[in-house]
């Protein structure tokens, strides 16, 4: 793998400063990137790395290019012009295709012959991979369960029955599609469980994360559309349906029938309740509650700052006190008369 | 699969409002059920589509059946009524009696001969798998662990030794049960691990969710007592014990040694500190955060609501400061004297 | 296993109180142990055990001795004491060398003669797996991988390849080492993603929990140093760093490039966001989330305490209003002059 810096650029569309010939062997950060590698320039807080890297050349707006003392390929948006060109140095282990002797797949299975079975999978009656798929191996393809052309599958996934995946669908180690959704009536007895009969139907293009889980739906499918983006230990119950181009990040949890609009961004650890709507363009930042439909884009946030513990249990303390401290408020107020309470008396009916 | 009205009505101790002889031949939601489907009416929030519905039958209570324009199974509880209808529409893969012949059973091993051991499975010596219980592809069960009847483990869960499950007890992919607990003391080159001595127990009639993991006791048992409903991606740490009929949704995490009554709810990310206990019958709501102990069944939270952020920040700056405005608002009634503390001076003792 | 009191009380350096010839099969806690299992007491919370203990004898310090009625062991620390004579009576399930029959090892794969394969493991080219390791049934070893010596991976493991993990390292059941970070870069047809190219390297005498995730790096390693010990069911993002000897609780989540200091303790389900760094000995409470550098040592929080709902609303609903709160008492203030603001005209600016 090497490409002359002319050939990298005509990717890209970037403006060569420096000399085109020169060859590129992979790709490397500015600190650490070495005199074959390209790096990219992105963020400001990665800035000073500029004049001391010995990177043979490095993506950057024009902007900053006057600061690097290497080639550059100029771009306006240098972050996207490195995913692309870092995409041709990633050497992924080899796949052969074919079946590995010890999967075992049903007769009824359709496996395409371009596809790749690892070792020890089990694929069961009605299965189908497509064209060029590659399954890791250890994985679990249950009965009448999809998958598209181009797929990635790594090591020890399980798709239970009747789950879809599209094309060009990744999904990394140990996620589980299908499993049944938490579904139970309470009864006199105990828990009285839903059959959860529905399927998983995940679009083209998605990812899915290490150790995420999709569940089936209760009667129809959970849907995840195209081009979503999943990362690890995310959990989206039954019924959800996560909106084409939304991104998910690490440990969020979408609860049972949610609908997430198209390119929202999930924050690592947030939740979202049941049967809930979240509006197209929605970002909701790390570790918030969302408990009621957002009807607006825009950026989302519950929780409190972290401050040092002496000092935030005096602050939760207060928290708990707020509605007592609002009514000595209010109380203050009235003592004062109007000139405190802004020259016209509040609305709130909550005030004592 | 199909049944008569009258039969399932039966079933369900419903009035059939139509014709009893009508065929039903699977189940689905009021908006999407065709006519030889049954669909259900729980919720206000979809009360809507009873007008437009072509399922062949809706269960739902006798107050509601005016709306409805196709035949009626009346019930006082739909929810229930229709978790029972639902089993009997469920299309599990089929799995045959046996050992499959690529697993590994150790000689010790006893399997009982309605059982079902899927390919490519591992199971230990001393082990015991129930009568018809199913172990699904790829699983592992450890040395001496003990499944009773009639469980079900979907693909690739992994038991460790010593791990016991009662009958009934459904366990889905990707979960582990019986890793060590995390114990480690700390001393002067480091942590020194406790070993982790004690098992897992679980009741019967338990569900445990894809990528759950329970940890076994460090001495004595992780005890999950009958019936309780565990979702996916959930933590149990050691000696953590979980009473009867508790149910504990996505992501939520238990940490060591606490007790949880029985017939509580425990919301999806919610988390509980360590050593603590929680009484019958207690609502823990979404990403709550219980650092002590509850003696009263009721509903509990933490948290603040969702806002937009730069909204969000303003709030989130005062938190900080709540001590100090607490002070102001002290200093400003002391100044206003008796009258502004409510006619009696407060006792609260951290004033200025 | 059994050993004289005498033996143990060397191991740890502890004063015998009682008879050093008593033989001791086993370790309990305090209230269930057998008069030939040893117990500890080290937290005041189980000292009301102590009186009617049945152990054979206890690890406790010199202060509490005179309430116990068997034999003692008397130390500085219980807790690290009987951590280290724990691990005498841990009885793991067996482990032969070798490679298991139906284990899948590439041939240019270097497994030590004294290491253990289980089955139906997957060992690919270019892996390594060191001196009497033990890799669990159902493990995958991706290319160019490499185990140090004395680990042991518990069942359904998975290591892509490029993962290097140094000596005496334990990773349980479940856990995903080296799937691709969460980077994309925003496009306009979607996201694109940036090759992850990296590796993870884990230091020597780490140990990690089942079910957690921890990510390859995007260029360059993420790397978690020696004597870290993680719990289950956390994330890792792609080029964290985790300083040595740091314990990370159960569901906590470390985002991309996160620098995480020496000897700190991450609480349970706590968060860090992406590219900020915490200092040595710093702890993080649980579900606290962490979104700026921590420069200090010290404990710090998030969050707010649990109340009971209808409670919990009200003060919500006025952490809402907090600034309007604010500007409410600082208009107070204004109307009562220098005498309300403590002798001082405020310096906050946001007032009103």
């Amino acid at each position: 793998m090497e490409y002359r810096l002319a050939e990298l650029a005509a990717l890209v569309g970037a403006a060569v400063r420096g000399d085109p010939a020169r060859l590129i062997r992979g790709v490397g950060d500015l600190e650490h990137a070495r005199p074959d590698q390209l790096a990219f320039l992105a963020s400001p807080a990665y800035r000073r790395h500029l004049g001391a890297t010995r990177a043979g050349a490095v993506v950057l707006t024009a902007e900053v290019a006057d600061d690097c003392t290497v080639d550059c390929l100029l771009v306006e948006d240098p972050y996207r012009a490195f995913a692309t060109l870092s995409r041709l140095f990633v050497e992924l282990p080899l796949s052969v295709p074919g079946v590995h002797a010890t999967a075992v797949v049903a007769q009824e299975a359709r496996i395409h012959a371009s596809a790749s079975i690892g070792a020890q999978c089990t694929i069961e009656a009605g299965a189908e991979v497509g064209e060029r798929s590659v399954i890791g191996a250890g994985c679990r393809i249950g009965a009448g369960s999809r998958i598209g052309s181009d797929c990635r599958l790594w090591a020890n996934v399980v798709l239970y029955h009747g789950v879809r995946l599209g094309d060009r669908v990744t999904v990394h180690a140990g996620a589980v599609l299908g499993a049944d959704g938490f579904g139970f009536a309470s009864g006199p007895e105990g828990w009285e469980k839903i059959a959860q009969i529905g399927g998983v139907a995940i679009g083209d293009d998605v990812e899915i994360g290490a150790c995420t889980t999709i569940d089936r739906g209760t009667l129809g499918d959970t849907v995840v559309e195209r081009g979503v983006k999943i990362d690890n230990q995310v959990q989206i119950a039954h019924n959800a349906r996560i909106g084409a181009h939304t991104a998910i990040a690490g440990c969020a949890g979408i609860a049972g029938s949610v609908r997430v609009g198209s390119r929202c961004r999930i924050g690592g650890g947030a939740g979202l309740v049941g049967h809930i709507e979240v509006a197209d363009g929605v970002t909701i930042t790390p570790m918030s509650l969302v408990t009621r439909s957002i009807g607006e884009p825009g950026t989302y946030t519950s929780g409190t700052v972290l401050q040092a513990s002496q000092r935030w249990k005096r602050s939760a303390l207060r928290f708990g006190e707020l509605e007592e401290m609002n009514r000595r408020l209010r109380r203050v107020e009235r003592l004062l008369g109007r000139a405190a309470s802004g020259g016209h008396e509040t609305e709130d009916t909550a005030g004592c």
